[in-house]
């Protein structure tokens, strides 16, 4: 595969990590997994994000999965893999290890005591060096980091990092932000964008000027339905479909309890074998199960509705 | 007026603060404002909220905007006024002010700085004597005071407290923490949970126990909707109702944007003079209203299709 | 009182609010603690700091407090009042109050919502404008505010406000912070730089350009010192003053304890009658006042062998 | 070595982690700092801690340290290994390599996310699991966790946990935390308690019921000289010595800066080669050098005078 380039678009999708009940990385469920998202029309995977339980692997068992998506994508498209880290020196090792097993490039979030522009920019000059000449995705997602990176900010670290080739748009609210980053004068080149938030922004977030989605939702087929129809002019069908899934996908944007009720669909869905997530994750409440219930069945009806 | 009570119900909605274009409190918009709550079946009124620009007004100013909701409302329903203030002499005076005037009750927030749950409980416990045998509302919005309040504690305050009549539920997610709080052992004494986060989970919060809405939506009527229906145990509709909107809620529910386009959605439905907010507060970009626009005409076909 | 500059240098000694037992204002307190700081050698006061329990204080205790100080201080020194508030509306108002009552200026602390250079900029440019046309001290201060601000940020709000005359600086670590600044190329303009953290890197910090102190300890005599040797490059007997407070110095550094501690000192020293704190400030330990009656001890015996 | 105990005491050194100017690690300068600190007088070595620089480490280079920290220890004193991770697998396999190298126990710091004490509770019961039956030291630091672990949280941690042995006290203001801890009412056995701030409270903590320090300074005999003189009732000689020491050691105290400090202190008193930090650690200013130097040689004078 070669490498992520500034030419990405379409629908990155965040895989989950699969865990058998037992707790162990469940592999049959990783390539199930795959062929699900590539037939529901993904452009790339993305590996070991927040969303993929990634600090809670070992880096053994990081490498295990990573080697195990790309082995199953066999080179059909990129994927990108998470390798924020608490300091440089692990952030090298494992980028060096995945890209080894043949990733495209990573993705790195700031750490949470970043505050100044300066100290933001020096942070990701220091990271470019230590993923060592391999494109990367700077995730820019303020809700979860605590770190806000401006568009002059970013217009600095696209600037001084030829490798940064897209942003993971995740700012909260964001819309403006993707103008300002499409108006030529901003960055010194065009960088891809490509959206988060689990999706429930993207038919604005293309208006804007975004080239697709990176994130999760146990329904992937909703944002590639909605660049689809958005690249071919068909806004309003785009939103028709999208206003079929929101219901859905605002329950599983929900923080700190999203991963399982993706895990919960996705199980439903006969993705994966089972929802369990690692320790310190929960399950979910039987009341909480029986929403989603209710939406998956409103969802199905609609979707039948709107043909 | 007499005082707010724990069998509080329905939709209070926060009211914005209308200002001219020259930043002035516009008094007629205001009238016209709670005439429209009220015709759209609003149970309460929440004024000086955090959507309510309250810390942008000087204290005169406060004490004239609850006076003139007041006189407007004259009785029909309970008002509740936000005294969140960062000192508690700050928060007795201006107690004080409102209730003379004619206020149901006062909410309260905690201040940022507070962890422990024992800071919690005993911040809450000062609150209390300070605003001196009022009812009041607890005020449980982490994603914008920084506090985490849990169910434990939230039963040991309402055991301390008589007069904490009321949660405003926006902890996200919060909807197992509802049912928490609907169990007969967590609480020595029920009182009203009303809900907040723009409405965006009520069909599934009043299934867990709540007893209404206590936030802002630039189309109250679609919670007043949700409420009642859920009531007739006619849940289909409540959510068919609830999907219509829900492209709009979510758009508005952007936290720092979110205010603003409220404000436009009301000036464009007659309701306020203008949709000015006071500085800091920044006016929508194009594309804002452009998306705002585009959903509204959305949400009218998808209500009329209804019907 | 002509009004603050950017000459300003000395000991502006941070004043404390003195109240009675019940928890009013104690105005006799108040004189006497301004002849006491006069005494000491301050070249300025500054009320309604943090440290002065202001948000405690109601807006007409606020203005009642200041009137009093500039009362008792009759022009002798500049009195700086804090106005930070959580809307710009509230802070014109305090300004106009206090410069009316013949302050020489106002400063302001950044509110902790601020994170990119460009907010922060923005908002001391806004806040300029409330308080319109009166010198204005910055306070910078991140342990507390949670704000870093970087010296290219702080270039940049001294270049476009002219009335911004000083540098409350107070930023852990900061010694090189005062260095950078006093370096030509970065400021447009001299201002003033008094320094905080309760005086406990003070010989350093004059080492490094700072033109004196703004901040608050039980024995500003220390602080007055400290500079008065320095202005003579006696910098041995300036640390060897310092060198004897330091112990109590730092004892009284602890945040949220700290106030609680001066007040127990200033008290014993006949200073002010009580060494009350409003709620929900606690009385010390009876442990912690023995540390400070063996701090205080030991302390005079060593001014003593110093001579 | 067999375990770490609750009756621990005496001072526990943070480690440093001695780099070479190129940035690889130092085994020499291990191997003298260790002779350094047990010669100072340490009755055990923390490795691996905050200020151990332990994130900028991989995985195989912490196990690398560690094993030649506890060579060259040889059995003479308990090695206490920091295993904060962002997951529990990886905490679980550093704790499985560091115990199979010999040391005595590890440390656990909360991450940054808890908030309500449930969630501490809950944390610290799953990490105890993780660690599965090895003795392990709670590490209270709320300045740099954000995280405020009340004296019933840690009453309850306790209780639940038969192998938490120690705490690392850090909160600051604590002293009065020490004394609640030692009041017999409020844990049900007690717990070795050593405190942490880089020793600039020990006296006072000492009084309080500490049972020595767990942190680090360049000058460890400080810290030794201070437990000792207390244990014989010698508080004057005790406070005498740190009194003198005071002015370097609140210096070396500045967060960010203080490693860099302590590591060139370091290299100047020959215990390791190079005053090295791993990046993003920067190196320190000529002002700041010259800073310590001032306060080195004064430190000496001082000490000589009292014999």
């Amino acid at each position: 595969m070669s490498g992520l380039t500034a030419g990405a678009n379409g629908v990155y999708v965040i895989a989950v990590t699969p865990f058998s009940g037992d707790g162990s990385i469940d592999m049959k469920s990783v390539d199930r997994m795959v062929d699900f998202y590539l037939e529901a029309g993904a452009t790339g995977l993305t590996a070991l994000g927040m969303m993929g339980e990634a600090p809670k692997l070992t880096i053994e068992e990081s490498q295990a999965v990573v080697r195990r998506i790309i082995a199953r994508v066999s080179g059909r498209v990129p994927i990108v893999v998470g390798v924020s880290s608490p300091g440089f020196a692990q952030m090298h090792t494992l980028t060096k290890l995945v890209m080894d097993e043949g990733a495209a490039g990573v993705m790195i979030a700031p750490p949470s005591s970043l505050r100044t522009d300066d100290q933001i920019v020096s942070y990701f000059g220091q990271a470019a060096e230590f993923v060592g000449g391999v494109p990367w995705v700077l995730q820019d997602f303020p809700l979860a980091t605590g770190v806000q990176i401006s568009v002059s900010t970013i217009s600095r670290i696209v600037a001084d990092n030829p490798n940064c080739v897209c942003l993971k748009h995740e700012d909260w609210p964001g819309l403006d932000k993707i103008g300002a980053l499409r108006d030529t004068e901003k960055l010194n080149r065009r960088i891809a964008i490509l959206c988060g938030n689990g999706g429930i922004y993207l038919p604005e977030e293309m208006g804007r000027g975004a080239d697709g989605a990176m994130t999760g939702f146990a329904y992937p087929e909703m944002m590639v339905s909605v660049v689809k129809h958005h690249s071919k002019g068909e806004m309003d069908r785009a939103r028709d479909l999208f206003d079929a899934y929101l219901p859905l996908a605002r329950f599983e944007q929900q923080p700190g309890l999203g991963l399982a009720v993706r895990k919960y669909v996705l199980a439903k869905r006969g993705v994966i074998a089972e929802p369990t997530l690692r320790r310190p994750g929960a399950p979910l409440s039987a009341s909480t199960r029986q929403d989603i219930e209710v939406l998956v069945a409103r969802q199905e009806h609609r979707l039948r509705e709107l043909g």
